[in-house]
Formats: C-alpha cells, sequence, structure tokens
C-alpha cells in the first residue's frame, strides 16, 4: 500500500477545546504535502477524560465549533480526530475522518469501557456499524480504543473491506500495560490478516498518566513501529513496502523505569497544567520523601522545588543528616522549622481535656497534623503545590495521618507499594546517586514516638504488599490468600486494616495511578459496610 | 384480587449478608399466616449500594449461601427479594420470588441507571425478558427500581399478563423526589391500567438517604397506600375489593421537614452502622454549626453529642454567647479551648519564612486549621466522630479551609445551601427553638479577620445560590445564567470559584446528598482542565 501517515502522539488538555483545536491545525499543517493523513488520539479535541464536561450541553456545542474552524483551516490531508458527536439526541465518541473542509465518515466506538478508571457509559451510547474509508486505494478501517480489545469491531471492519485499522486510543498506563496491549494488538493483527495503527495520547490527566507508546503492526502481527514512551511527539509511518525499513522500534525500557517516567510525567503535568508555582515538600529522612523529592526535581527541576525538614523530640539526628544530604544531592533549598513549640502548645491546650486519659496515636497524631499545618502555611503563601509522601501500603492500612502527613495537593507515590519505593530508589540512584545508600538501608520509621519501627505493627513489607496485592488488586478471598501460603491471623489483620481505612483514603489527595487497581475511581468501596471477612 | 402483601420497607446494611438474611428470615416468618406475600427492596439480600464489593467472587458465593438459608428456613409465604444473581458469568440484579424453599421465577432488572450516583452498569448486565408468577389466582408482574422508570418494562410485563405489578426499589432521596416517583409510577399504572406497589429501601448509606415513603397506587392511577419515610416498617396491603379502605395514607409533609430528616437520618446511621461513640462539633456561634448541632442531637441523643467552642482574637463575644446558648438549649456538654497559644506558636514558627511577604489567607487557613488539630485530637482520644459544618454554598465556592473547618468524618449540610440552612432552622425552631434568633439574623462571618464579613467576599446568598443552582445542577452556561437576569461579572466570578475549587471538595468528607446534584460521585470533574468560560 502507498501510504505516509502521521502518528500524532500529543499531549492535549482537558477541557481546552480551543487550544487543542489550535494544536490540531497546526500539527496537521506542518504535515501537508508530507503524508497522506495525520491521525489524533480518542478525544483529542476534549482531551481524555472530559468526565461530567460531556454533560454540559455548552461543551459540547464548544466542540461543533472547532471541529467547524479545523475543517475550513486544514486542507491537502486527512484528517483522523477524536471527539464526542451528537447525534439524535445521543452522544457517541468518534473518530471523524476529515479532508479539505469535508467530513467523509464517522465511526462511533462501538465498546464503551465502564469499569476500572472508565465511565464511559455514563456519557456515550454504543455504535454499531463498522466504518471505512479509501485513500490512494487503499480500504481503511476505524476503531476507538477498548473496540480492540473485543474480537467484534476489528473483525466487522475486515467484514467491510478494509485493508488496514486505525486505532485511536487514550490508554492509561498502569504496570504491565505496554507489552499486554502490543501483544493483544499483535493477535487482533492476525485474526484478521490486517496491519493495525495504534495512536496513544500521552500526558498526565490527574490520576492517570497516558504513556504513549503508539506502535505499528503488520498483518502477520509483527511490530513494525513503535514511538517513544511519555513523549508528546509526531513521527510519519510509510506503509509502502519497504517504507518502514528507515523506522526505529524504540525499545521497552524496564519496569522501573517506566514506573518512574510516568511519576514523573503524572507530577509534571499536574503542577504544570494546574498552573502552581512549583512543588513543596516535606523531608523526614526516609526512604518515601526522598523518592518524592526524587520524582519531584526530575519533573519540574531543582530551583521549582523546596523542601521543609521538620524535626521533633522523636526524631532521630541520622534522619536530619539524610534528609539535608538529599537535599543537597539534588539542589534544591531546604530549611528546618522544628515542630516542638506548636506540638506543646496543643498538648498544653488539651492537658485539661485529656487529663487522665493514657497516651495513644491520638498525640501521634498531632505531630503530624502540626506539620501538615506549617507545609501547608508555606504552599498557601508562596503558591507551591504540597506533593504528599506517602505509598500504597501506607494508605492501604491507614499508616498515615489524615490533615497531616497525607495533607497536600497531590501524592505522586500514593499507588506505588513500599517494596516497589526501594526498587525505584534504586533505580533512580543507578542513573545518579540522589538518596544516599543509608537510607535504603535503614528500617522505616515514621518517628511519631520513642524508638517507633513501622515493624513494630505491620507485617515485612514484602508479606504486606503480596497480601495487599492479593486482596486490594485482585479480590481474592481470605481463604484464597492463605492458600497462597500467608499466616491467617496476618492476613486479617492486614484486610481488616484495609477496609477500616477506607475514610481516609476518601479524604486523600489525588494520585498516580501505575498498578493494576488504584485506590480512588478504580476501586469503589462504600465507607460504610459490615466489614466481616471473606 | 384477594391477595394479603407485606411491604417490608426496612433497612438493611451493605454488605451485611448473613445479618440481612436474618432479618429478611425474621420478617418473614413473622408474617405467615398474616398475609400471602412479604417483598422486600431492591438487593436486599447486600445492601445498597455494595459498590465494587460486587466485583469480589467470595461476596457473590456468600449471597448465594444467605439465598439457600433463607429458602430453607421460611416456609408457609411468598417472598419476593432483591439480590445479585450471578448466570452464565454474568451478574444480574434480580428480584427472586421463592416459596417454601424453591425459587419460583427470577427477574433479572433490564434497565440499569449509569448516571447520577448510579454504577450499575459496572457491575450488571441487563436482563430482557418480562417475568409474571401466579398468586391466589392473580397473575403478577416484576420489576426493579429503574425499569419503572421507562415505559418498556411495565408495558412488556402487562402483554405477559400481568395484573398486579410489583416494584423493588433503592431509590434515594433528593429534594422533589417523594412526589416525582408517585407522580411517576401513578402515570405508569394508568398507562397499563395496572396497580402498582412501590417498595423502597429506608436509611442511610454513606453519602445516599433512601427515605422509604414506600406506596401502592391502583389501576387508574389513584394513590391507595402510602407507609411512612425515613421508618423502618412492614406493614399489610390488602388488595382485596375494600380492602384498602381501613389504610392510612401518610402524608407528605413539607419540603423543610423532609430535608431535616433525611439529614437526620443520614447522620443516625452514619455514626451507628460505623460504630462511633457519638459525635463532637466545633460550635462558632453562626447558622451552620447551629444547624449540625441540632441535627447532630436529634440524630443521636444530646448525650451523645458535644461541643467545643475555639474562640480567637477575632471571635466575637456575641459568637461565644449564642454558642453556649445552643449548647445549653440543646442540653450538650460544651467546653471552649481559646486557639490562641497554638495560632501564636505557628506565627512564630514561620516568622522568618514568611519575613516581609503581606498577611493574605495563610494566616486565616492557620486559625482554621488550629481549630481543626483540637477537633481531630478529642475525635481520636474519645472515638466520637468530627461532624463538620460547612455548607452547599460555601464547598462550591471554596470558602472553607482544606484541613480546617473541612476536616471531619462525615459533613451533615455539604449539599444544603446556605438559603436552605436558614429554612431548615427556621424549621427545627418551629417545634421547639434550639437556635437563638440572633444567630439567624445576624449577617455571616467566618471571624479569621477583623470585622470579616461573608459578604465581603461573596455575592449575597439569595443570589449565590440560585447561580450555584443554575451552574451546578442544571448545566447552564453563562449565557443562559446571564440570560436569566443575573449580572455577568458575579456569574463569571462566582463559577470560576467553582471550579477552582474541585480540589477542596474532592478531598471533603462525605455528606448527605440532598439537592438533584450534589457534589462526589453525583458530580464527577476533573480537577485538571481548563477553566475557560462558557
Amino acid at each position: 500500500m502507498d501510504l505516509k501517515l502521521v502518528i500524532a502522539q500529543l499531549n492535549f488538555l482537558v477541557g481546552d477545546i480551543e487550544g487543542n483545536a489550535q494544536l490540531i491545525i497546526d500539527e496537521a499543517r506542518a504535515q501537508v504535502g508530507r503524508a497522506d493523513a495525520i491521525v489524533f488520539p480518542e478525544l483529542a479535541i476534549t482531551g481524555y477524560p472530559p468526565e461530567d464536561l460531556l454533560l454540559r450541553s455548552h461543551f459540547i456545542q464548544r466542540v461543533e465549533l472547532a471541529v467547524a474552524q479545523i475543517l475550513s483551516r486544514v486542507r491537502g490531508i486527512h484528517l483522523v480526530v477524536g471527539y464526542p458527536r451528537r447525534r439524535d439526541g445521543r452522544l457517541y465518541n468518534v473518530a471523524g475522518v476529515w479532508r479539505d473542509g469535508e467530513v467523509l465518515v464517522e465511526y462511533e466506538k462501538h465498546k464503551l469501557p465502564n469499569y476500572s478508571v472508565f465511565d464511559e457509559k455514563r456519557y456515550f451510547s454504543p455504535g454499531r456499524e463498522a466504518v471505512t474509508f479509501d485513500l490512494n486505494g487503499v480500504r481503511i478501517g476505524l476503531t476507538v480504543c477498548e473496540d480492540i480489545w473485543e474480537v467484534e469491531p476489528a473483525a466487522m471492519s475486515r467484514a467491510a473491506g478494509a485493508q488496514l485499522l486505525l486505532n485511536i486510543n487514550a490508554s492509561p498506563f498502569h504496570i504491565g500495560k505496554a507489552p499486554e496491549r502490543e501483544e493483544l494488538v499483535q493477535s487482533r493483527a492476525r485474526e484478521n490478516n490486517i496491519p493495525i495503527l495504534y495512536v496513544n495520547l500521552v500526558g498526565g490527566q490527574d490520576e492517570l498518566v497516558f504513556d504513549g507508546g503508539s506502535f505499528v503492526v503488520d498483518a502477520e502481527g509483527e511490530l513494525a513501529e513503535r514511538l517513544p514512551f511519555f513523549t508528546a511527539t509526531s513521527k510519519i509511518v510509510d506503509l509502502s513496502p519497504g517504507g518502514n525499513e528507515t523506522s526505529r522500534i524504540t525499545p521497552l525500557m524496564s519496569e522501573e523505569e517506566r514506573v518512574y517516567r510516568a511519576l514523573v510525567t503524572g507530577v509534571r503535568d499536574y503542577v504544570r497544567k494546574n498552573g502552581f508555582n512549583g512543588a513543596i515538600i516535606g523531608l523526614s529522612g526516609g526512604v518515601d520523601s526522598a523518592l518524592t523529592l526524587a520524582i519531584a526535581v526530575d519533573a519540574l527541576g531543582a530551583d521549582q522545588v523546596e523542601v521543609v525538614m521538620m524535626p521533633s523530640r522523636y526524631t532521630a539526628e541520622m534522619s536530619n543528616q539524610d534528609a539535608i544530604a538529599e537535599a543537597e544531592l539534588l539542589g534544591v533549598a531546604y530549611r528546618s522549622i522544628p515542630i516542638e513549640p506548636a506540638f506543646n502548645a496543643f498538648l498544653e491546650m488539651l492537658a485539661e481535656e485529656f487529663a487522665g486519659r493514657p497516651v495513644d496515636v491520638t498525640e501521634e497524631n498531632i505531630q503530624a497534623r502540626c506539620r501538615g499545618i506549617i507545609l501547608m502555611a508555606i504552599s498557601n503563601k508562596k503558591g507551591r503545590i504540597l506533593l504528599t509522601t506517602g505509598n500504597k501500603s501506607e494508605m492501604s492500612v491507614g499508616y498515615a495521618t489524615l490533615y497531616g502527613d497525607m495533607a497536600g495537593g497531590f501524592a505522586p507515590i500514593k499507588d506505588v507499594p513500599k517494596t516497589l519505593v526501594y526498587r525505584l530508589c534504586r533505580y533512580r540512584n543507578s542513573i545518579a546517586e540522589v538518596i544516599p545508600e543509608r537510607v535504603l538501608e535503614r528500617p522505616p520509621s515514621a518517628e511519631l514516638a520513642p524508638d517507633q519501627k513501622d515493624s513494630d505493627s505491620l507485617p515485612d513489607y514484602a508479606v504486606l504488599d503480596q497480601i495487599l496485592e492479593r486482596y486490594v488488586e485482585q479480590d481474592q478471598s481470605v481463604t484464597e490468600i492463605v492458600a497462597a501460603g500467608f499466616e491467617e491471623r496476618t492476613v486479617l489483620r492486614v484486610i481488616g486494616m484495609v477496609d477500616r481505612n477506607e475514610y481516609k483514603r476518601r479524604q486523600a489527595p489525588p494520585g498516580i495511578k501505575i498498578t493494576r487497581r488504584a485506590y480512588g475511581r478504580d476501586r469503589r468501596y462504600p465507607l460504610t459496610w459490615s466489614k466481616r471477612r471473606d
């Protein structure tokens, strides 16, 4: 087939209809004369996911105006663009094909994901028809994202005569997703003996990171092209015989690198797209805040990040030293504000109220909340976003203080299990040492009580993380987890903590989904329910 | 028709499969010999909504065991029960009809709501068949909740010969809902010339309150029976000729009473079902905390509620007096903990950091957060839930401090617009004066800066609430709102505040939905988006 197509793997801002339209116009115009068509991701005009903005009638009107504007301003190239489209009082998620001011065809997405983080049946009606168009004598079929995960839409397109299939996507990252989607598309190509061009979105949007990595597979299911991950870029794909010999297949990265770059992308886009004047982090000398700092610096630059140490009577001198070393290794501004004056003030103010009652977790929470007040005050005063440093293991079992260390605008590693936190630190150190070795070797401690260690109240993280993955991500029952070799008492204790602490997670800041099932919209649990164990 | 049916308008706990099964067994056994059938609400066995618990395979197995247990333990009466049912690898939301250990029929819900707070397409597949059963020579059709809001399911049931239609529900409260659902069911009865028995759930579940008010309409669409609202109760409905003459139609309450009782129900069930040892409230002397206190006392009893006043340098003496008067009128324990020592400690700790920068909202937030720490400390120490006192108008425009006055486990009035707060106070005072008149007459103030008034930075609440309702609940555009007679500058300012403050609402505690569209799962907005005005 004599065909040159541009994969436009770009970063669109949700709701910025006019800005996204301009980006489409600029990219398309730049490719006129160089390619036959340019292919944009799913819902490119609105960004993905636009959520309940789609319920606003005027929002859809603005999309219609943007479509008209792009049509009027681009000539000489086919455009394949994703957008929401009203027809007969219903809304469809379409891939439109346009040329020289004319809408040639519009394909309405068949398969609407309504699981995990997706709510597409809340907004869209499903399409029923296969849609193809001809370009340079080649019949090209259309599908949108989820369509390619099922057998039917590609087969319908093939039956309608398609010789090449376009699949436009907004496919979010999680661990293992990139190879999974490639294998899936490869088998879909083989089933139908048809090449498939997979175009993905790139960039962070709230809790999701779209990882790019668009690719082409040939009719035998062989990978013919792969674009970079986590990078906004356009690339011409030459489908003529021998055309792809010049193409470079970007290699898949290690799992640690993929996760790390997803986190950097997520932080960068959340901070920039929301217009913050940089970020602030409370640095404890522990491994979680060390990793969060490294991610923030890689995302924003050292001059856009500042850290505060807030030692208390329970803070080891080693922790202060390590925190300073981390800040200096990364070149960020730091200072220390001890929390004792405020902590003491609260203890005195509450002395009468608490008279005769034993010291308990309340006093630990007060310390964490004093730190939260200091960090939020600096954040408010300077317009820098406060990044929280809690990991998924802690979020799971509630080993964090609401309005204390959970206070902040964004939680970069909230979906990263503690054992993976260590792996990511070592990955980052393999590029250049930014986290002192001692931080990775000391036993973890919240330092909220004398000689406290995480292992006093939690199982080893290696055990904890496996139980959590089975319970939270795989929906295994107690019986199943115990059968896999874990002690029943431990399993029951861990699951009990997970269930009891949903109320904390409900008030947690957003963070980046990197596992198969993150907390948040990906896992919708009631707060009130009988936590009887199954 | 010679038929006596029991409407079992009961309060089930989500996830308490074994407890709910026992409740069904007890209620059914109590009616043996008194009625021909007993009808329970939608998903009675799991409670509603069970959310992602439905994705757990073992959860569904437990439902199957519970069904078997109920079957084995109740004889001599038909049961109509709602539960999730696996068939051919798919899950259905069914109404099962059982008698003497046998499942007679199972109706699979046709219409799955996937809008507003509902996510039923996330879990269930739609049924396609009409299902009827015969009892005492009467053919009875089945529908589940949403089915009755569309034309088709009732018509299909009628076409299958149904002479009476049962509609089992889990229909949550919002303002205007009760008359709306009655009118709907009345017209459905008239369309099909069939009597309809509407059985609703009752009780609070996180952000939802199920208001009960089950009812019967005859084939002419006349209301023949209405059960009480907000009360768990069972009632025998005699459908024989003249049988309903003894029935009492519970009158509809005023809008204020319905909302107030919804709030009381929501607080009571959240606190009790989650096992808290009562509630604590920060009392400011303002109208919002006064109303929250009255609701809490009506929900839990005065001995289960305590209040704390936390004056600062900006607190008017009048505010302290009014707060004391409120506590004394309702008979709750109160004490005062001035925040000055902690506030001063933070100002000193941050003096160097903030040197040369003007005083701004940061210092106001520190005060609110000092109060949050005190209240949370008492909550932690005593196991009492902290109730926050913010209203919907404040939540909308971000006139609240994250981790400050927004700190707490439950936010009773977060969906109540300020103008309705006043109406509810007057309603409550009409029963017995619990809120001093002066509180209702003073201009509202956050008292976080000298001589501060809400009207310094917000439009009049009468105007604000109308703009908010149009924008948030009705999805109107700026153009539409301005066309309705509001000043464009004000509309743009209000909408800008709503959009910018989504991040605060995302971290807010849960609260009770009472309007057509609450914040939370009912309104799913991105945090990151181009807030360009439409």
